[in-house]
């Protein structure tokens, strides 16, 4: 049966991206070995990584004065190390979800941080709006996408001190003014690579303000000077990411992918809010992410959710049980996600309603 | 033409591994999914990493009072980890090439460090001995391979104070007393996976003993407490790691492998010894590594350096040339080299010795 992929992440991948993935692990650029046991500093390899960030520099329309690199140790690790190269001695932050949350209680380790805002009043089901960032504040930091919650910020803000985004779950998903940020960060196991890479882009002048020394793995700067190749990169992940580069190119780059995604989004939250078995857990419909579609039984059906899982995981929908801090369900639709998958389950929501 | 695999790392992994990695991309556990775009948190993907555990606490032996974690960043972060979970006050450092000293560097950031012996003096072409060890200090620091230079300690000794070992080029060559040791890591890219995978073994009650705050990301407690999956672990080398270790079992464990690594070392060796054109770098045998196995061309060859090396690429063997602080040749001789690829080295150098 055709499997229909929600998972939150490690999550769908274009087939394009595994197929290329699986010739690469056969035989890699023609040298006769398998791309998982090639040196990282042998041409070939560097020619893919200097061609991912090529494209990542091409597709995001990245400012000649900023930097991109790869590392390993996830989104997690730079809650650490954001703060580690940037916070003197006061840092902003939204918290608008867990792992802002996370980014937050991280950034304590290393000085005074100020949460402007949080929507934890209400199960972050908002974004918080109207907030003021402290103007001596070293950075402001944001997570642009809630996976957990099912929350966006759509919009590249300007910031009179350097913004700071995670956008782990929805990097590549729509086209991003990267000269608003100073950094943008992400693990790439959503929309980018299987997991294990992480990408940061960094405007270079950002740099080298801090008082403290940073051990060198943690610093920016090593990464950036030996261009992703300090010690051994993520090489597989890296591969992977090139390939999902090259097909988001290839369907139009960005503009496409948004384009694609807000249609996907429109579909599955028209349905939410018009069948009266569902309701959506984010009111405000300019709040919702168009990344992880968050929704629960609707008042009074509440004892049909298991109902509903068992019947979508029999039609091959998996991934889509909610997050166990909302419960219900979460519909994971990254730019590899199909229109298909999404009307296969709107159609089971119709299905579901006439059958109860 | 067949290939010979001699890189230093990333470096050969078994068919086996390379054959079941593409079985798991294609499709994973029967999920209909490949393993490229699961979630870590599927039941099918945990019982790997528990697998692997337990894989890795049955092939090295590992007491019941230590902890295994999988983590990302390479074994240069925990250059970094080490110190930042275990210094207090002071730690003695074993000076025996690159790596080793790139750890003592990194250790300078969190407090005293003492040097106890260092090889510099001779290129690093011995392992000190005869050195003391501070009796206050937290712990002492080797790295048991020396990959660039080709040395390898081979004995696991007692030590009055904690011992922490980079093993990221020979775990898994051959049986380790673990019991001897607080830390084993090393990064999973020579014997073990694919890069992007880093392996901790902790013994855990040498935690928790440092005055200073340990971020959440670099505390490994808290991958002791949440079982590697804190964040999302890098999926694909851990499920081509549980590959390996499956593969390593079925060939008798590891002291089949040193059996094995022993064989193809000393086939190699005594060539080098035994062949006019050629000398080891390394003068005392019993300092030799078997992973590593470095020569140069002998006094009064050297100009012919280029010609061996293009004969033995023209003959498939890749990844000979010596690192560039050495020079000459590298053969790096790990687990999953064949006992063939040693025999047609010493095969082209008796023929070059014919032909010359």
């Amino acid at each position: 049966m055709k499997k229909h992929n929600f998972y939150a992440g490690p999550s769908i991948l274009p087939q394009f991206t595994i197929d290329e993935t699986i010739k690469g692990i056969q035989e890699f650029a023609g040298t006769g070995l398998s791309i998982l046991e090639i040196s990282h500093r042998s041409k070939q390899f560097v020619a893919v990584v200097d061609e991912s960030i090529a494209l990542f520099k091409e597709l995001l329309n990245i400012p000649d004065n900023y930097s991109v690199v790869f590392l390993g140790g996830g989104a997690s690790l730079q809650f650490t190390m954001v703060p580690y190269n940037l916070l003197n001695k006061k840092a902003a932050y939204l918290n608008t979800g867990t792992w802002a949350s996370n980014a937050l209680k991280e950034a304590k380790f290393f000085g005074e941080v100020v949460e402007v805002a949080s929507s934890k009043d209400k199960m972050f089901n908002y974004i918080p709006k109207g907030y003021q960032v402290p103007e001596d504040a070293d950075y402001f930091h944001i997570t642009t996408n809630n996976t957990i919650y099912g929350t966006e910020i759509l919009e590249d803000f300007d910031c009179k001190v350097p913004l700071v985004a995670d956008m782990s779950s929805d990097i590549f998903s729509r086209p991003v003014d990267v000269s608003k940020y100073a950094i943008i960060y992400g693990g790439a196991q959503k929309n980018l690579a299987p997991a294990g890479l992480t990408f940061v882009i960094i405007r270079n002048d950002i740099l080298g303000k801090v008082d403290r020394p940073i051990p060198t793995m943690l610093n920016y700067q090593t990464h950036i000077d030996k261009e992703s190749m300090f010690n051994t990169p993520p090489v597989l992940p890296i591969f992977s990411a090139l390939q999902t580069l090259k097909w988001v190119k290839t369907q139009g780059g960005v503009a496409a992918m948004e384009k694609k995604n807000i249609e996907k989004a429109k579909l599955l939250y028209d349905e939410i809010d018009r069948n009266k078995f569902f309701k959506p857990t984010i009111p405000n419909p300019d709040d919702r992410s168009r990344m992880n579609i968050c929704f629960v039984m609707n008042d009074g059906y509440q004892e049909l959710e298991k109902d509903f899982l068992d019947i979508a995981s029999a039609n091959g929908m998996l991934g889509l049980k909610g997050h166990r801090s909302v419960g219900g369900f979460r519909a994971s639709t990254y730019n590899a996600l199909p229109l298909e998958s999404v009307q296969a389950l709107v159609d089971l929501m119709k299905e579901f309603e006439l059958n109860h």
